[in-house]
């Protein structure tokens, strides 16, 4: 199976005539989008940064676009550096979900008390220890803590589509998906906010709540410190 | 390789219990796009259009989904009943063409002159003979007049996207896409007012223009007569 890291590799270290390696701003699942991912490599060429974005686009198959090179501090690493990440999570809740977003929504049209999800969407704003949320295999690089602060957590309704907002210092893996899962328990009334509170509790035994599938899923954006870059 | 129409009969016929043969307002080509086809068929099931919607919705692939049903009379042929057909053919006119629309669009960052394109455009306008924008392998069930009225043929820039809608009485094999394809040398200069006047007259010589990629292509909707309707 193809990887965009793979793919990234091989042109990049075209282009070089000498293997590259590319490190990302971390793995998403298979199925996951990405409409902004920084990905770093070292590199001898010394191609302007404007050409290297056309050669690269050149040679890197259509579905994957490389939207802008900038130079970088030598130590700079695209997932270590990172200070924060946003990702959406659209659920399409009409009957007849359009083929050509079938790949990049969630199709629920049944039934759900949006609004309770909107009011619950909100509890996971702050500092939090999200082990509940996290994929059982979840190998924590930050000293084993599961604790992360989501800045934003909110959920609204535009038009045919449900969107999930949430960007936070960091994310465990299938969390987002987690935490949409929940919702959407939440949603069901199967779970109400002190449900919610409790498995944000450090502690708190087992797992939150279902994942949702991946196509629904597109990491928005990375933010790094400005002095990062060159 | 699976068909939309061969699909359809695949999930009417197992509804059915029985083989039913399915009709379509026009075939288009592999890589063309419908946000609205119609097809017909015969079918002995008493079963609610609601619930025939719902059903074929479950057993048909999630590409292809079913909007509506209607009742028709008996002697209704999608095709040759059509009184009108509309279409839109998109151009992505930015740079980086997003990897989520590069299936619905042809990706064109080059230097055109859209002014001069949008006024050759309305030259299509009005009945003509259109030979000179029909596949060399087209069929003519007409009669083997290539007479069709165009209703409207316009271009228009929003954003990112060149986007050319035209409707007509009727359209020939490859024609939309050699009608574009021919607004495309306009757009370099290759060609000017008079060449479209020329190729529309009639006893032109050979073909008008070359075809642009069906993935810009798109059947906006198909119009009939109000009667056929029960």
């Amino acid at each position: 199976l193809a990887t965009i890291q793979g793919e990234l590799e091989r042109v990049v270290s075209e282009i070089e005539g000498a293997p590259v390696a590319v490190a990302g701003s971390g793995r998403t699942d298979a199925g996951v989008h990405a409409a902004e991912q920084v990905a770093a490599f070292t590199f001898a060429n010394p191609i302007p940064r404007e050409n290297l974005r056309r050669a690269l686009n050149r040679l890197l198959p259509r579905d994957i676009r490389v939207l802008r090179c900038d130079e970088v501090e030598e130590q700079f690493h695209p997932r270590f550096d990172a200070i924060a990440k946003s990702y959406e999570y659209t659920l399409y809740r009409w009957e007849i979900c359009p083929p050509m977003r079938r790949l990049y929504v969630y199709h629920y049209p049944y039934p759900l008390d949006e609004e309770a999800m909107a009011e619950a969407a909100v509890l996971f704003e702050g500092e939090h220890d999200f082990s509940a949320f996290a994929a059982s295999d979840e190998k924590d690089e930050l000293g084993g803590s599961k604790v992360r602060t989501v800045h934003f957590s909110r959920l609204a309704r535009d038009g045919a589509v449900l969107v999930y907002r949430v960007r936070g210092s960091g994310f465990l893996k299938h969390m987002v998906r987690m935490l949409v899962g929940t919702l959407l328990e939440v949603g069901k009334r199967n779970l109400g906010p002190e449900d919610i509170r409790a498995r944000l509790a450090p502690g708190y035994p087992g797992k939150a709540g279902p994942s949702v599938p991946p196509g629904g899923l597109c990491l928005m954006g990375v933010e790094y410190e400005r002095e990062m870059l060159k």
